[in-house]
């Protein structure tokens, strides 16, 4: 991918459409560039202007004597072509397009952004927005922004599809104290987009966490290719907005996004191993103890606390997050017995009680922290008479600087009382929160991304070569040739087979003959079914007779079906009757499909049957690049799974059959993108094997 | 009940160890009580001290000449009985025992808290405590703790069973501008307990809402009767801790409280019309919505804000928490059409765009306010270089006063630039967030607290007079004399039909002829299983035969029957053997029932059959008092509704039906506290009724 460096690290940077008005952005732009102390030259260009800020004035970008890195647009929108006419021709590859104007106002707006596209294209230019508020880099130092202001220094980047919220963010962000290294604003994202700045993220050493508020994504495979990738160098936390019906309709009226389902893109992030925050909130919470403190190693969280109340709302958290409470170990609590006072409670969560101070505090905390069964503490304090809580945050920073291994956040419970110790900590890098829950979800938040990280790592994407691709295309083609979309289910079941899938044997019969024959080659019992696609409810023209153990019995009911089809529809021919073999009764499953614009298939399995859709126990994983692990954990995550594993005495299922089908329908629906619609409800699981039984595809050519 | 009067609005208040030495709990209160601003009489009581805070002092309560209408003892924990002795004889009715060193200690603890409450009884006192905090009144005012500082005044009641985070809780709330009426800590609440409180508090014209911070629950009963009353006065919000196993543990070592399940809690809290906050945030955002803000009438939120992002974000959450978009009138879409720029979205959320000032604010926040189809109102503001947020607040609080029956609620995201405005609106008593989401969900809890109040209010209790008692404790006692606690299926479904719950009939046969007597009454197909408790697993010692016609089957299959048990337990000699007869099939459905140590029996009901463990599609209800609604309620939350509606064209089943047998299985849990356990799975539903098939029933003497 591009290196987009001189978008950070420009050595020259213009800005077109620069002004001597206050109130206009191409001045606060100047102004940005100038105050945020970047060192490098800086070329306002103006026709109408000498100076500019003190600055020389050029008439336009072909008259700048030196060459540029970056161009900062903020020019009418129609005047726009013209300007980056004049950047590919003097050479400048890095452009970011401030002016609004564009695809978000309508159809000329999007016209006049596809010709500004094309102009980039032409000299391979990357472009930033339009209709952004810039980007900034606080070690360069770089401010191309028209907001007010400039962040604090720190490690997190943060990317964010809404200019309002990223300069909302900006201010906010001084008064908690939390500092950025890079920041982006999207805009439009007609050329560089959310993937792009991850992926130059990703290896910015000056970068921990990479934070982002997005609503849309334009290149799904594009985009979980790159984050998958980032999200093993370093967290990647999102949040993606537009996901309700709600959400989705203010998306599209305000920035011409079109939101994917929600099922899809909370699919893809889980598989991409993104951070998935669901509030703002969360967001900031989650990227301020990525950033400020070490990942946990597991999952087992010890409290110190001075009072028994809190402590239990921060153990129910514990719980309710999914995480453990720390067990300690006979010699952390033999050292806590020794020194705390007897009221104490030195089992988790740890109770220094009312009357600590600093050193009791420091006592248990390193005590907590020494211990090999504690992965992270929450240390947490009231206010009493004699709570010291600048001392205490004295002690706190002292045992991280000592343990920096083992992540340490506090949750100061209270107000004034409390204010100057909670900054002090806050200032030391050590996250303070008011109550407690926040300070656990984080917590669990990191612990899943690690958990996340570490699971995906392992499991090659499953390929399978023993297919017969032609053999379905054949099936295809035949359909087409009929004017039809639905296969019929002896059709179906050839596509499953040539994908060896295990389907129930299903095959078409034109004559009582040919029935008797097929039945005896796949062994009573078999049922019959008339075989048209006209034919929507087959039971109720009397065209299903099932449970037929011998030549006579099938023979009649290939007549009874005909002549009941006849009297009933007696304009429908069918195409002849199909005969299956009747399978024994086993575990009820669905494997089902659905697609999504932004990122292809999603295959779905669950427990089958007729009450699939009102029993909704089905998950769901994106086909592409499908992982035996992945698998295992999508069926793990139903309650198919407790039947799957023998339930109340019943044999285990074969479940590496069951793995193997599963994979192969992913493989099916991504090689013939023309399926639109698949559905095999029930496959029958036994302990060695599975059968599928009623296959159902639609194909849209 | 008790009039607590005294305890809010003493006329005189003695402080039993008074003491001079500042460090002292006993000082603390001296002068917690004068700083406030009591005016009624204080007495300082301490037989060392010729006086105390500049108050004379009295050598013990007996000597103090006036009457005292509330003592405060903070004397250690063995000479708090003769104190209470004290209170008892100078005819003292209310009194607050500071002091720890009870229950809360262990064993001997216990045994003094006993004592204590022994003596108050003796005398008719009403005690505070022992070890808790104190209480305060800010209207009285009186501050009767030992906490650093007095609250600001205001209209939040709040009750915490943990010392410590009252503490914390008044020191925060000074941060942030709110204000309480009253402020308890209820402590080892060994007499008065949260419900008493919550009684007092229902009637206090001052006080708008009830916050609750509690562990457990001592008298379910009492606690449901008291609080369900008062939820239909004011909003009764609670944090119950100790609902995961992890805080459980926590909960029982530090206060000796022993926490219910929190099935239970979640069933009563609902059914009482609690407002359930999940976290200590959530408990803080909805008592500063409830007690600022009307309640709005329905569900309908307006979004008003000057960027995109931001309003998407809360588009989301108010989709996500069951509230809706509201959808304006043509009126309003006019009105601002007509005023807004055509950039504007005039549609929900609105979207005055960046450089609105307060002008536009007001105009679009008056159009949306005046809106019959908006309940409530959210307004949110970006900083932008025009955004003037406090000429914002200006008008947000100048159409508060013009609207004041539509809450409003506004989201300030931003630091620094927002600061004033957002001081502004909180002291107007316009709540303001940060960001958008804690502001909906408390709009979803002010909208779920009215729709539970307006829904619990109508329906009574549900009473059957035509059961038989009588004979349900004649089947018990024979059970009782045979020295089984497990029912014989027989004699449960005579337990079901003497509560008129109409089972399948099932009789119990001791000869073959019998046997074909009752299956002829019954009439086939009739089913045999053998009698006895003994033999769990019927099926595997052929102790039961289906399916059977006629006389002849019947005959055969009990002799059969008989001789494969003596073949397999030849040391078993069964009752006889149960024929029962065999229903038509029916939706499948499960009624059932847990108890709860505080709430006492729930009544279950769901999807029934063989997997029932495994979809738990189960509701639950508390059996006491319900009512005909709540059935119906439970039955709508389950899977099992959607099938009896009727699914995928099969008939309705017959629910009047089946909400009379839900009423009188809880009747008979309610009647026979020693039903231990019982479960009816399968109950087939039909379009005309139902029939209850495999009644089990534990009893427990």
């Amino acid at each position: 991918m591009a290196d987009l460096t001189p978008l950070f690290h420009p050595n020259s940077v213009a800005i077109v459409g620069a002004s001597n008005k206050p109130d206009k952005i191409g001045n606060v732009i100047v102004r940005n560039v100038i105050d945020c102390g970047f060192s490098g030259k800086i070329y306002p260009i103006n026709p109408k202007e000498p100076k500019i800020a003190g600055l020389p004035c050029y008439p336009s970008l072909v008259e700048v004597p030196d060459k540029i890195d970056l161009a900062i647009i903020t020019v009418p929108a129609k005047a726009c072509l013209d300007v980056m006419e004049d950047c590919g021709k003097t050479n400048i590859k890095h452009v970011i397009v401030i002016t609004a104007g564009f695809k978000e106002v309508g159809p000329e707006g999007l016209e006049l952004e596809k010709k500004l596209l094309f102009i980039c294209k032409k000299y391979g230019i990357r472009m930033v927005g339009p209709n952004c508020v810039g980007i900034m880099d606080t070690h360069t130092p770089l401010n191309a922004t028209f907001a007010v202001g400039f962040p604090l220094q720190g490690d997190i980047a943060f990317i964010s599809q809404s200019g309002a919220m990223l300069v909302s963010i900006m201010d906010w962000s001084k008064t908690i104290g939390l500092g950025f290294s890079r920041v982006f604003s999207l805009g439009n994202k007609a050329d560089l987009n959310e993937a792009d700045f991850i992926n130059a993220i990703a290896d910015d050493p000056l970068s921990k966490v990479i934070l982002c508020y997005i609503e849309d994504v334009h290149n799904g495979k594009h985009f979980l290719e790159v984050v998958s990738k980032a999200a093993r160098k370093k967290p990647v936390i999102i949040l993606k907005s537009g996901t309700s019906q709600a959400g989705a309709q203010a998306a599209s009226s305000h920035t011409g996004a079109l939101a994917g389902s929600d099922l899809a893109y909370e699919t893809a992030f889980t598989q991409a191993g993104i951070v998935r925050a669901r509030t703002m909130t969360e967001l900031f919470d989650l990227a301020t103890c990525f950033s400020y403190q070490p990942l946990p190693k597991g999952d087992r969280v010890a409290i110190v606390t001075n009072a028994g109340g809190p402590g239990i709302v921060a153990s129910d958290t514990i719980e309710n997050t999914g995480l453990s409470m720390a067990r300690f170990e006979k010699e952390t609590l033999d050292a806590l017995r020794a020194y705390l006072p007897t009221e104490a409670n030195i089992y988790n969560p740890v109770d220094v009680i009312g009357d600590a101070k600093a050193d009791r505090y420091s006592f248990a905390l390193e005590a907590v922290l020494k211990d090999p069964y504690v992965d992270s503490v929450v240390v947490m304090v009231c206010p009493t008479a004699v709570t010291d809580p600048e001392a205490i945050a004295e002690e706190v920073i002292r045992l991280h600087q000592k343990y920096p291994e083992k992540p340490i956040l506090t949750s100061y419970i209270g107000g004034v009382s409390l204010a100057k110790g909670a900054q002090r900590l806050s200032q030391a890098k050590i996250p303070v929160f008011t109550f407690p829950e926040p300070a656990i979800q984080a917590i669990a938040g990191m612990v899943n991304y690690t958990r996340r990280i570490d699971s995906g790592a392992e499991g090659e994407a499953i390929r399978f070569d023993d297919v017969d691709r032609n053999k379905v295309k054949a099936i295809f083609y035949d359909v087409i040739r009929d004017r039809r979309s639905v296969l019929l289910g002896s059709e179906a079941a050839a596509v499953a087979e040539a994908y060896k899938i295990s389907a129930a044997p299903v095959r078409l019969a034109t004559s009582p003959d040919e029935a008797v024959n097929l039945s005896l080659e796949m062994g009573y019992p078999v049922v019959l079914k008339v075989a048209s696609p006209k034919i929507m409810h087959k039971t109720d023209v009397g065209g299903v007779k099932i449970g037929l153990n011998n030549e006579q019995e099938v023979r009649d009911a290939f007549i009874e079906i005909m002549e009941n089809v006849q009297r009933y529809l007696p304009n429908v021919i069918p195409y002849g009757i199909e005969i299956s073999k009747m399978m024994p009764k086993g575990t009820e499953l669905i494997v089902g499909m659905t697609r999504d614009m932004q990122f292809g298939p999603l295959i779905a399995f669950g427990l089958g049957g007729i009450y699939v859709n009102l029993l909704k126990d089905v998950s769901f994983r994106l086909a592409r690049g499908i992982t035996h692990g992945e698998i295992a954990a999508m069926i793990a995550e139903t309650k198919a799974a407790t039947l799957l594993r023998g339930y109340r005495g019943d044999k285990p299922a074969d479940m590496l059959s069951i793995i193997d089908m599963v994979a192969r329908a992913a493989q099916l629906i991504l090689d013939f993108e023309e399926i639109s619609e698949m559905d095999i409800n029930p496959v029958f699981a036994y302990p060695d094997g599975y059968s599928a039984l009623d296959i159902k595809i639609t194909i849209e050519i």
